[in-house]
């Protein structure tokens, strides 16, 4: 009786917490994973980083916004499986940078729609869905099940100004 | 006249079959092509195979489903154009399989509305379009003139575990 | 005096200027450019060149419509940026000539929602998006800031035909 009671009182204890997780809005989630959205940087050529069509979002090519601690070149070559992992991640960091500059609050996120994750390959790495899970990881972190996309991880000839990553998105906002 | 008779009854005869035809549902178009939906699988990532957004299904990159008779590598390299061909019809039947379990009948579907065929490609193998046309025909087979669309035909540096190709797709359903 | 009112005449002058530009039409646009819209062409396979979902219009992967001029091959082997920038807006204006096939008028255009630049690109060019702006630049041209679009310019492995660019494009139109 004394062990059950136990039990059921650790159920609780572990339901709560689920709720709580569960009840975070996607802003306390970055908080507590100790991501800090940086400023989203303007286009320099005559194109813009997002349009929304109705309730929906599109998020233009981004690569990570600052290279600090991140490499360039081709995954096969240049980079390991793990340090393009981090560029896809920080690749997500600025693609929420831009959606939050786009929509205000994260909260308003309904699902991830589209992700594709277009990675810099030499001809002989067949790893760009271990590459783009950095990113596809980090939206459900922030996002939970709503995070969750479908998504196309592919091999580039080469990526803009050598970078290992570049990230499209597409976004459905609650109404 | 009795030849004319001849001619009026086979025109007759191929009217009725063209009428059949265009009543056929897609399932029942895929049962006379011989082909069987496998069962959709489920991704291993922090990913979904499709998300709907209003009267619109987003498909993930698929590859195809099973590789039994297939060959991995490139095009212009390991592959002719006519296996690419049927890596490109083995996709297309694996993205109505993961179609037809997000919808659960393939006669909701209004028309494919984009297509984007990538193909794994030697730099100097320049017949993805006759490639991607393995998929884009079997859309056309099991759907009419809806199952056309419009469509990206392009050349992979590489695709994951060296699949030959990988297509996502865009579909309206009727309301 | 006399100064003073010579600026603001030339103000005046130059504001007209500004506002006859805003009203002109996409269609007065490209007769100022001298540019003429070729005969959209139709395809040859199993596909189409757009599709209308809703106010959504959806282009197939276009090519320069006629390779007049322009040069087949890779950027940074075969074309120079020049080169491929021209490539890109020759192909902006089979996306648009296609548009208007579609639409009849350019004038409902709202929004140019997404391009995809596809650039064939020797492994080590790293200037797609000096090239996909010549598709940019042309759409800011002819609709202004509803021109603008989110974009993404990336480096492929090669493309049909090794025509140098191909591009998709999504366009919102008013209601």
């Amino acid at each position: 009786m004394h062990s059950q009671r136990k039990y059921a009182l650790a159920l609780f204890f572990m339901l709560g917490l689920a709720a709580m997780a569960y009840a975070q809005s996607p802003e306390e989630r970055l908080r507590e994973l100790g991501i800090e959205l940086p400023e989203a940087s303007q286009p320099v050529a005559n194109y813009v980083k997002f349009r929304q069509v109705g309730s929906l979002v599109y998020l233009a090519g981004h690569g990570p916004c600052s290279m600090g601690g991140l490499k360039y070149g081709k995954l096969g070559k240049d980079l390991t499986v793990e340090e393009g992992y981090q560029a896809a991640r920080a690749t997500g960091i600025c693609l929420l940078s831009t959606l939050k500059m786009a929509i205000g609050d994260l909260g308003k996120v309904k699902q991830i729609v589209r992700v594709v994750g277009m990675v810099s390959s030499d001809p002989e790495f067949f790893d760009q869905p271990k590459v783009v899970n950095g990113c596809s990881d980090l939206l459900t972190e922030v996002f939970g099940e709503a995070g969750k996309h479908t998504r196309a991880a592919v091999g580039m000839a080469v990526l803009p100004n050598n970078i290992p990553v570049e990230i499209t998105m597409i976004v459905e906002l609650v109404n």
